[in-house]
């Protein structure tokens, strides 16, 4: 039987045998919003549903999980890159105030193996299905040459909803007012082309469990799954006025704080106010990471910000606990850090 | 200087460069609908502006170009890619009746060429902007060792919107409708891997002209722009009932034509009732491809088709001149080629 499709690299019988393992998975995640099933050429989403007389905003984030997917592979574990994806673009669009309606996925590698795209597929849906947002569609392709062996691309789409008066940032963001933070479990989706090299660097293998990350080994830590903000934010937005949100990713404090202040601003935060990861500490110790390079690559601990006015920080602290006071609104652009 | 994001293989400058590169082919796709400019978490798009009073069902795809990309690797042409991926999108969603709204892209690679990108984004750019969509936000990620050295991967993701009336396909399709063909431009995004082994095997240059090619270069033809079938699909169904659309994508006419039929019909199409591009013959010679495979792995001259009812035959051509009349819907279920 000549097939000259799968001679060429590509195996359509796999791809199709990957879509019966994660249909059920997604099915789970479609509320009555959601028309169309899977196999459709677009998935359809009834707004009139979801949101029933809404005039709003539609916001939405494209994002990828960089080279986790490395570490994933080398862990044999594929499901958590797809909670880390989802949670990724729910914090993008916490931002802009927005909460989620749908997600669509997109899963390349050079060669699908139908198991490992069930399982990164399996926990996008897990993550959708936590935050009630619906896994609308997806692709999958396999592109021998374009990628590695051993390497894989997972990237994703999520559109949310916000009416116009709840859109942040807020305009009247003020020097003065104060940055909280809300902790990170680790890396999130961000750091990990240098990550591995300093793991590669110290010979260590992803299995080890140095003494200073207190149990896990170093391919749990980086594993971490990228904490999703949403429940939180929503508590902070009932007990006071939010007035803007960053997400710390590529480019760490110093790139993302600023996106949510007005033109000219900057902030101070003071360190050793808020908890730092075990893995942040041994990603700086083992890469002789200077403090300026660390933040800059890296979130550092500070998977949130949030803006609030001075006189809101007692009932902010109140509602959610985990938050700490990092740190404040200057006149002056730029993000330092200070003692 | 030490940076070790950039040791890492990172370059966030160079991110950085192509995102000034891109800015303004990507704001001319911003209508009055978008309120926020590039650098935000996340893009948003005012549905009450773009569709007033609109109670709509959105519609979303998310998909790539494939192996495409490496020919225009070859070819150091990256413009077109950004084109097909727009146009691909576009005819998923038209499939289930609905208009385009916004888009987002991703473009990864090991390493990120700023030209490269700007280039890729910008033909994203022009795509959106032909079509009145905007480019609302995107990703771009550079990720070392999990892509080939000269392989980049481009998706993207369409939203569009549609009311409950004019989604399709229509239940009412029946046996002896007749199906019409909108003609491709040739491979569109669809069967790259398996062209590119039959070049490589022919022992072909993409720069060589193929007499059977009739003047372009196999290069040339296998990087012509996807077709988006917006304005024919507008002037069918404003001169006739339009009762299904099947957008040939991958699987073929096999695969993706009863996708738009009721379950259990299929249809005939009549050998010879369509142009098929040169290069298709080209690939069929060259590769030895039996037609089955040719049709499963190709689109073969087959864009788009659309299910009419017989009656609605003269006013759809009238309309529409370069509509092939190709087929009818059947009975029995599958596509079959005949006489």
């Amino acid at each position: 039987m000549a097939d000259a499709y799968a001679a060429a690299g590509v195996d359509i019988a796999a791809a199709t045998r990957a879509k019966e393992l994660m249909a059920a998975a997604v099915r789970a995640t479609h509320g009555p919003a959601v028309l169309a099933g899977m196999g459709a050429f677009g998935g359809c989403f009834d707004l009139e549903v979801a949101a029933p007389g809404a005039t709003g905003i539609l916001v939405a984030s494209t994002d990828g999980v960089g080279t986790k997917t490395l570490v994933a592979t080398a862990m044999g574990r594929y499901d958590s890159v797809g909670q880390d994806l989802v949670n990724h673009c729910v914090n993008d669009i916490l931002v802009q105030g927005a909460t989620p309606l749908f997600f669509l996925d997109y899963v390349a590698a050079a060669r699908l193996e139908p198991d490992h795209v069930a399982a990164i597929v399996g926990g996008v849906a897990t993550a959708c299905q936590a935050l009630g947002c619906a896994l609308l569609g997806g692709e999958t392709a396999e592109m021998p040459d374009v990628y590695a062996p051993s390497g894989f691309d997972l990237a994703g789409t999520l559109v949310g909803i916000v009416t116009r008066e709840a859109m942040l940032p807020r305009p009247d963001i003020a020097p003065g007012d104060v940055v909280l933070a809300l902790p990170s479990t680790g890396l999130h989706t961000n750091g990990y082309s240098l990550a591995r090299r300093i793991v590669a660097q110290a010979g260590a293998s992803y299995h080890d469990r140095p003494a200073i990350l207190g149990g896990p080994s170093l391919g749990e830590a980086l594993l971490a799954v990228h904490r999703c903000y949403l429940t939180e934010v929503q508590v902070l937005r009932q007990a006071v006025t939010l007035k803007g949100l960053a997400h710390i990713t590529g480019g760490g404090v110093f790139d993302n704080l600023p996106r949510a202040l007005p033109a000219g601003m900057g902030a101070t935060l003071t360190r050793g106010s808020w908890p730092i990861p075990p893995i942040f500490r041994y990603l700086v110790e083992q890469g002789q990471l200077q403090e300026q390079e660390a933040y800059h690559a890296l979130n550092m601990g500070l998977g949130m910000l949030a803006i609030i006015a001075p006189d809101a920080v007692t009932a902010a602290l109140a509602a959610c606990p985990e938050a700490c006071l990092v740190g404040a609104v200057r006149a002056t652009a730029g993000v330092e850090l200070c003692d």
